[in-house]
């Protein structure tokens, strides 16, 4: 039996060597902040998860002109492999990743908004991540990085709509997958920063699945050899467990109806013998998913952001858990506590970490607290304007979790003395879409017509 | 950031290379022949996609006595990862793993029944496998083995249950996951010595999800550096990629109700600091689930009867280029045909292979042709007592792939001039079972009343 897989891969390999010699750089190093504008802070960064970041930049591009009184500004946060060119501009006119949605007379109307999308922070396209230097070190983070939440990367973001545009309120804060999270957790964050949420193929917390399914890419990428534990820049970037992980995370991206429909149990080739290599044509199409991906995206940022998405969770137990950490963290930079404990801490931080709080290992919940415990989390924001969009056929961020999010804070809109109508939720039935969790990608006008009609009624 | 999973990985490729040298084998090499009843066959098996295995065994096990008529005999087919010991036996007392179903007034009642149950063919647990000694090389096959269907692995029972035990009727030919498939294609293959079919969590055609999971399986293990092609006999198995195969496949084993009940989001230890390492608790449930199997079964065993799984299809277009396949190697291997380019054939086989017959690339079918191809194919047995059980919760074999191996039966049936009911059809609902696919191991009353209801009625 022959394996043209492995030895593409091989040869992969060869090349890249051969280019580690003579330059140039792998793709995934070649960032694209020429592209892009840059917002610098020399404020530290606290984080939810202990430790802090002394200073950072986020990468970001604008469509559309902010208003005089800046109302008219739409905070759009991206998914995981995203960057934040979700649209053509000057300085990049190639496509952007939701260019039909962006535009005059679009969705996202830009006659009328301003939009804002950034690269999120651990990213690596432009905004500071593992791949960026470690100032107090001089040489790249790479796995010396901190452990970031999705909470996190919008504080980022936030210090930039305030201290670079002077937006006081967002319009609107929206975003689908990963941004779908982000949106919720701005709201979370600043909740009287925001007029209205949409949190399309989002969730309100992870669950088992989606952690299962981002916990073996995640395990493919760090056992390939070339990982080497996070420390592979200017050397041979693990390519194959990019290849891997990114295979995986195809197959949560779309979805069976549209997999039966478009690939059947078809053999790319019915007149070869089986082999072990890719062969029916669903196989070939993860196999080019990976091939092109594989040097496209820097490791250490998808294992960071992939982690940082396992952990979101709204609920009240981890919000709570996460400031008091931040708090501490806070106090020990500025040197405002002094207790022996708080020196230990201090005086362990090598480079920008602060060792974690310990606490008594927590009571795990049973699934009555957990839901009620969710439920304090998202009434913190259940008075304001929200429109939930799931799709039938996600498997990734299922459609239940977005009936979660949407019941939770009618909910929380009633506890507060609302009615609950300043929540919408609107579901993809699978033949409205079979794309699965990509379906925002792909069923545009699916999303796009609820989206403007709840971004324009006041 | 330490990565303790990492480096336990690295201790169990120092302990197994020091055991390399000094014994004993890694424990997946140690078949358990010695347990086992063994039949031979001398004769070759020719194989649906070509080629054939010269000489073959079948390792098995049984439990009741066989009548003097021998109309009780079940033939129990098992899934990819089990064995034969599905009870203890005189020979191995180690508890199976159906063992509380298969006893006495159990649900397969030994009192009443004479049970078979083999190792598959391809598989490492004493039937001829890739570990097995190819006796034309006097060395293991390795990848050199050829590629197996479902249905081949039947072929090789039949002239057990034939040859060995003279039963000309089976009473029934059951089996869950693989063993769904088995069943099916035994009837398919003998339709007139089986009387009733029991197929639980199985299907008859694969689909593209479960495909692209076992491929993303496939894929991390072959990529394995100690993989080597397949040839790592006697050297160091590539352990890594076995565990994370596992870990992918344990996803598709279990299911969200059941995750969302037993782990949720808890973390393991919450007063540690997050990190890349298995951390919640589902991602340690999955580290383990790899760490008991890495060594446990032969990894070539587990490419070879995971792609056997993606490549059935009892549909007629796949089942008659099969039979035209296997016909052709017998044909020249019995020196009928002597075409030039038979002879071709016949002189590249080095040791069991005969090249593929090579056809025109077929068409695609549409989704109507392709229902219309399992209606022909699953026609032939559907005349005959079959009873489907499916469970809703199960994402590996959905419910929807029981219902369309009932539906077309029963249309079949009709065809034939019945009236359908000879065709049973039990779904179990999440509150039956929150298992998914594992559910015939974990809900066995659900499964086993049925079950035995079935077995008894006339």
């Amino acid at each position: 039996m022959s394996f043209p897989c492995l030895e593409k891969l091989e040869q992969r390999t060869k090349n890249l060597e051969e280019n580690l010699e003579n330059g140039p750089e792998p793709a995934y190093s070649k960032i694209t902040r020429e592209n892009v504008e840059i917002y610098k802070s020399n404020e530290p960064l606290f984080l939810d998860y202990g430790g802090y970041l002394p200073q950072y930049e986020v990468a970001y591009e604008t469509w559309g002109t902010l208003n005089s009184d800046k109302s008219n500004a739409i905070l759009l946060h991206t998914g995981l492999s995203a960057s934040s060119h979700a649209h053509s501009t000057e300085k990049n006119p190639k496509k952007g990743w939701w260019e039909g949605f962006i535009g005059p007379g679009k969705y996202l109307d830009t006659d009328k908004y301003f939009i804002v999308c950034t690269n999120v922070l651990g990213g690596c396209f432009g905004s500071t991540g593992p791949q960026s230097i470690d100032p107090m070190l001089g040489e790249p983070y790479a796995t010396r990085f901190p452990i970031l939440s999705v909470n996190d990367m919008v504080r980022a973001q936030h210090e930039l709509i305030i201290n670079q545009f002077g937006i006081r309120k967002l319009h609107a804060s929206m975003g689908s997958s990963m941004g779908g999270m982000q949106c919720l957790a701005y709201a979370h964050e600043f909740t009287d920063e925001v007029n209205k949420i949409i949190s399309i193929s989002g969730c309100a917390r992870s669950h088992p699945y989606s952690i299962a399914m981002r916990h073996c890419q995640r395990q493919v990428l760090m056992t390939d050899p070339n990982w080497n534990k996070g420390h592979y820049y200017g050397q041979l970037p693990p390519h194959t467990g990019m290849k891997l992980a990114r295979e995986i995370a195809t197959i949560t991206y779309r979805s069976g109806p549209e997999w039966e429909q478009r690939f059947g149990v078809e053999r790319a080739d019915p007149s070869q013998k089986p082999a072990l290599c890719p062969d029916f044509l669903i196989e070939t199409y993860l196999d080019h998913a990976g091939e092109k991906w594989c040097l496209e995206f820097d490791p250490n940022s998808f294992l960071y952001i992939s982690k940082g998405m396992d952990l979101f969770d709204l609920g009240e137990r981890n919000r709570t858990k996460a400031s008091k950490s931040r708090y501490q963290s806070e106090n020990i930079y500025f040197g405002e506590v002094v207790s022996e404990t708080d020196l230990e801490y201090k005086s362990s931080t090598s480079c920008s970490f602060v060792e974690p709080i310990k606490t008594k290992r927590s009571r795990r919940f049973t699934a009555e607290e957990a839901e009620e415990d969710l439920l304090k989390g998202l009434s913190k924001f259940a008075h304001k304007d929200v429109l939930v969009i799931g799709v039938e056929s996600d498997i990734l961020f299922p459609a239940w979790q977005q009936r979660e999010i949407a019941s939770m804070l009618s909910k929380g809109s009633k506890l507060k003395g609302g009615d609950g109508s300043n929540i919408k939720h609107v579901e993809l039935s699978e033949t409205d879409s079979f794309y699965g969790h990509d379906t925002f990608l792909l069923a545009m006008d699916h999303i796009g017509k609820p989206v403007s009609e709840f971004l324009s009624v006041d």
